[in-house]
């Protein structure tokens, strides 16, 4: 019998672009239980896709679509006025490219989460939350949505019957009304394991039902070790939303 | 019962991009049995994607995938020497990409129909024809492949047990060895409808499976309009080959 | 000895890209004294550049650097959240790579104008008028900046010692407190040459420098004509703004 | 007095795109006279450029522009077969981009050196190494070009009258025809500082007016600075060849 509570450990994997590399994927994914896995519109080349989906599968972490504004100068991390159809028929576009390489895998894709800018915007922007949500709708009702909890796209998601995966971010100090503190705040990052590790245990307490770290935040490796322990010895057990 | 010896007649669609237009794909759909949809790589951006499947559906043509190098700026028609595994992953990227937009429309890719250099490279480049055909393998070995016969990639697709399918251009002029001449030739078109139909009359007595015109030859409706009325005299009966 | 007041007549020109057409610039370029060339960054591929200022130095027309932010599939009409270092760099790239091309036909960049989003967006948004005037004022401060009136990037060109041109477009409805009516109302778009010229006529009258027609409303070519008569007709001289 | 045969060091610097990193510029620059800037075709953003050339002109280096095929995914190292046109006015767009940046330093592009597989074309690829002299002729004349020996591009700048200057490499092992191992051969790369410098010295004396070092090399601070010691210690005087 399984014991424990329930949680997921998710990462961005899979963000690097030609020849320029990504993140330490190989360090982390034995960690993590699900990936978000780059599409090609902010970083991922084809290769790495392929390079990307397999890592997963070899690791046992399910793959999600992590998508993007197509920006791959911005890195996907300035918002971009998309009408809500272009921004629908551009999430399709990376949710099937995407699934492609999964199945190659004999897997597929479990869950989309926005990227950057898309993923801050989705938050309040009511017309591109539920474009993106429209989206996943039109490609598999089944998958599910992951952001950022009492947002406009958990609303659109609820809205639309798709299943909305409330996140919390470990490394990321909040804010009192529960926002980000935000990047150019150098309070902004929790780069101290334990510290970090705590925050996970109190936004599990919470209610989330997965705890990211980012791949590039100084330490990540270490960081995600570090959350994983905490969560393992307070009585969570790692496991992706996804298979629940 | 059906009547008559059964021919494809296929054109490349969807190569909008944005603000800039495709090709007469309206008054072309009508006339054809297979389209060839751009994938995003030489033109096709996702809005158009959606539009190109969702009208191809309505007119009753089986979905194909144009894939492509990548390369905006030059329409896909410079040879690019990208690695083989580079080349199977952008083909299997296309590919996912496209059919996410042909399942919307409750339909599928059914073949794969490279474009433009890409087309041309694997008439001999063994290497890349090769990479080609591991794609669409990966994908989804029920596929077709169309293209030149005789060719390096009407070879890969024996060696991998995937169908071939030949075609033959009714707007193009051959040389004697069976290659096109090129278009830097002034005498590389067919626009008169008359001698286009007459070619593909011969085309398709000699055996292809499929009529290719080019949707951006002068007057290609016209062309289409009349090779179609001259096959169905001849007592051919236009049906998509992927259906067969 | 010159007569009449000076008026500019300015319209964007150089959007094709790769094998994608632009607008009729040939037909355009007799009949207007500036032209907006586009960078690469929204429209106009490296070949297309070059064709461009060559015709426009035959049609005796003076270059301006029509400035975008990077957005090929969107075409520049979608507002990108750029760090304003990012878009004064951006628009400097722009810049130089124009005038590379403007050399080659003995003739230099004598303005800028940027492109749509962009130019809307600093009709308010003073950091990226500021960027955008900055990069200008690196560039060479003697350019100058063509714009709308009262608005944020005219108050950046005062600050910064450059020169502001007030533009006034006679293709487009205006509300009462000078603002453009938006592209979505089908109110947006005047095609009537005469109704076209009459506002040609107030603008002028009102004190803009130069009038612009976009190149792609319906009819352009009909509408500059009948713009440029009336404003000869009604005592104006047609001259290029830089030039005096 | 300056003293001792004068030597020119350079390296590929400006290498970074968006969020992803480029080589160790701030540590290369202070050995370097010479540096190839990435002009934004296969690497090099607007603000990586502005950034670069800053540096540039703080380290005293001269800048040249390191000028690509078109092609961010493979990083400018697959051959694309444009045509000549097309590939002198995709250098002089580069060209003209980088200078604007470098006249922000009060410096100038004073040479162009080609990047990756734009590189090794035009040792043998007679037409694009015309049209790459047919750029730096119609932008500058008075510019240089640095390549390989005994290449078509040398011949080609001999044609046009533009000042060809040869270089070679200390990081990679050469065939005895004078071309080098290619990078697929596990023996390409020399690693060994000191094995480079003795190489650097074998080159100068052979008569190259300039020795490179890749900067992503493994080691590659180590091995300029050694090169740059040993070039120094056997009478060589390090200095721009551009300045001469």
């Amino acid at each position: 019998m399984l014991e424990g509570r329930p949680i997921d450990l998710n990462s961005d994997v899979g963000e690097a672009y030609g020849a320029w590399p990504g993140g330490p994927d190989d360090l982390l994914m034995p960690l993590l239980t699900s990936v978000n896995v780059a599409c090609g519109y902010h970083a991922g080349d084809p290769s790495t896709i392929r390079h990307t989906c397999r890592a997963s599968v070899d690791h046992g972490c399910v793959i999600g679509a992590q998508v993007s504004y197509p920006d791959l100068m911005g890195f996907g991390r300035r918002f971009l006025d998309m009408q809500p159809a272009e921004l629908t028929d551009s999430v399709l576009y990376q949710l099937g490219a995407l699934d492609a390489f999964a199945k190659v895998e004999r897997a597929r894709v479990l869950y989309v989460k926005p990227h950057g800018a898309l993923y801050n915007a989705i938050v309040h922007h009511e017309a591109q939350a539920q474009a993106v949500v429209e989206a996943v709708a039109l490609f598999d009702a089944n998958l599910s949505v992951l952001g950022l909890p009492r947002s406009a796209v958990e609303d659109a998601c609820h809205q639309a019957g798709l299943r909305f995966v409330a996140e919390g971010f470990a490394d990321r100090r909040y804010r009192p009304d529960g926002t980000l503190v935000p990047r150019t705040d150098p309070r902004a990052l929790i780069t101290d394991p334990d510290a970090a590790g705590r925050q996970a245990l109190e936004l599990a307490e919470w209610g989330v039902e997965s705890i990211c770290v980012h791949s590039d935040t100084p330490g990540a490796v270490d960081i995600v070790r570090t959350v994983a322990r905490m969560l393992v010895s307070d009585g969570y057990r790692l496991e992706a939303f996804a298979l629940r």
